[in-house]
């Protein structure tokens, strides 16, 4: 792992050169019950207004921390979320990353109109893989600027990447100004792994959060994910996830 | 099958009320060859810019009628394909189709700016589940307005529908402007089936035409489908589909 970091690094410096201090808005990293970290989530291509606000209620009733849609809800969610605390939440780019630029940073520009509260775009997997570190940089900052200060979570999509690739993902993330990096859109053939978590873990450091989501069903999958320093989980199966406990110890097993 | 279709007409009638005459783009209804109704296509999230370029190449030798990419790739492809007579495709809502609609329209302007000849977009399966016929025509409406005469291809993802809900999809896009109905993003539960297809071309008549695209991966794949009404085909597996022959009454098996 570590070689893998070392080895991203050198090739994010020698691509993009030098970085100064980047500001970012913060990650939640603190909350106390496991609810709290969990973004209920609802992105099916087939999900009717109904259902979303079902799961609104869900996340009012439970204190999950955000409840997160495809754009086209984002205003009914933010409806349905005033005063709650619960915060809104949505995908760009979403799940392929393979938009135009412009266009995710134009779909963020409406959902955060519209009252979203965070951003959770796909970065172009394609550009990582033929290292083409600009375009992925760029790419992601043309989103962190039209979030206006939103807190913009970066999928990087794990299953797609090798280890090098993931710490490239992350380190550029990382410099674009993102709050979060995320492991997976869970529409792509894998979804979170604690190994990949840690690995983002140590690449980002303290500076951002980091979010698993992909296949997380249990609490026992969600405690996993935590104590491999995750500071937020995306599932779907959020409230039999939060019917358990966090350890006494969970919020730092990870050392984080 | 009529039956459905007859419902179908019934409750997009009582929802969007009479239908005057509608200008859209012509469909290409009479390529002579196989490889001349067939969009080449890359939809993956792994995409580079060497394999787009290379399914460009693959579309001028063969003289496919387009090749279809995510907006991202919308320049290069346009740049690969000037003076071949092959068109630029891009995917938009692409393939949830759960974004803002004015997501959908801003990201078919990049596309046409940047030099798409037709766009393939997603309809909002969720409201058109839960009977928000408006909501579905106007979502279509503003891409098809954004496309300023582009053909607008009208993905409606029949795995997710019964056969009354792929009617009203077709009825709507008619109305709504679109130059073809398509079956499929290929990347949800199914894709396209022959009865399918046949559906989609009794609700269009001759006024649309009709794509189909998922899992078709043989001539015969192909065959069938035109034989069932359809008049382009989306595939990846196009340079082994185009090695076989359109059967010598293949342009109209259909009747169409």
């Amino acid at each position: 792992m570590e070689d893998a970091i070392a080895r991203a690094r050198s090739l994010v410096d020698a691509e993009l050169g030098p970085v100064g201090p980047i500001d970012r808005p913060r990650a939640l990293r603190d909350a106390a019950s496991l609810a709290g970290r969990i973004d209920h989530t609802l992105l099916g291509a087939a999900a009717t207004s109904s259902e979303i606000v079902r799961v609104c209620h869900e996340a009012r009733e439970h204190a999950f921390a955000s409840v997160c849609v495809n754009s086209r809800w984002v205003p009914l969610v933010a409806a349905e979320l005033a005063g709650s605390g619960v915060l809104t939440c949505s995908v760009v780019g979403f799940p392929l990353g393979a938009m135009a630029s412009q266009a995710k940073a134009d779909e963020t520009a409406l959902a955060v109109a519209g009252g979203a509260d965070e951003i959770d775009m796909v970065i172009s997997v394609g550009d990582l893989k033929e290292g083409n570190l600009h375009g992925v940089h760029d790419d992601i900052r043309a989103v962190v600027i039209a979030a206006q200060g939103r807190p913009v979570k970066v999928i990087i999509e794990t299953c797609l990447l090798d280890d090098v690739q993931k710490a490239v993902a992350c380190e550029i993330a990382a410099r674009a100004g993102a709050a979060y990096v995320k492991t997976s859109t869970g529409m792509s053939t894998g979804g979170a792994t604690a190994a990949d978590v840690a690995l983002m873990r140590a690449v980002v450091g303290d500076d951002l959060g980091v979010k698993a989501s992909g296949g997380i069903r249990t609490t026992q999958d969600a405690v996993a994910m935590i104590a491999a320093g995750a500071d937020r989980i995306g599932a779907s199966a959020s409230i039999a996830i939060a019917s358990g406990e966090l350890p006494a110890d969970g919020a730092s097993a990870g050392g984080y």
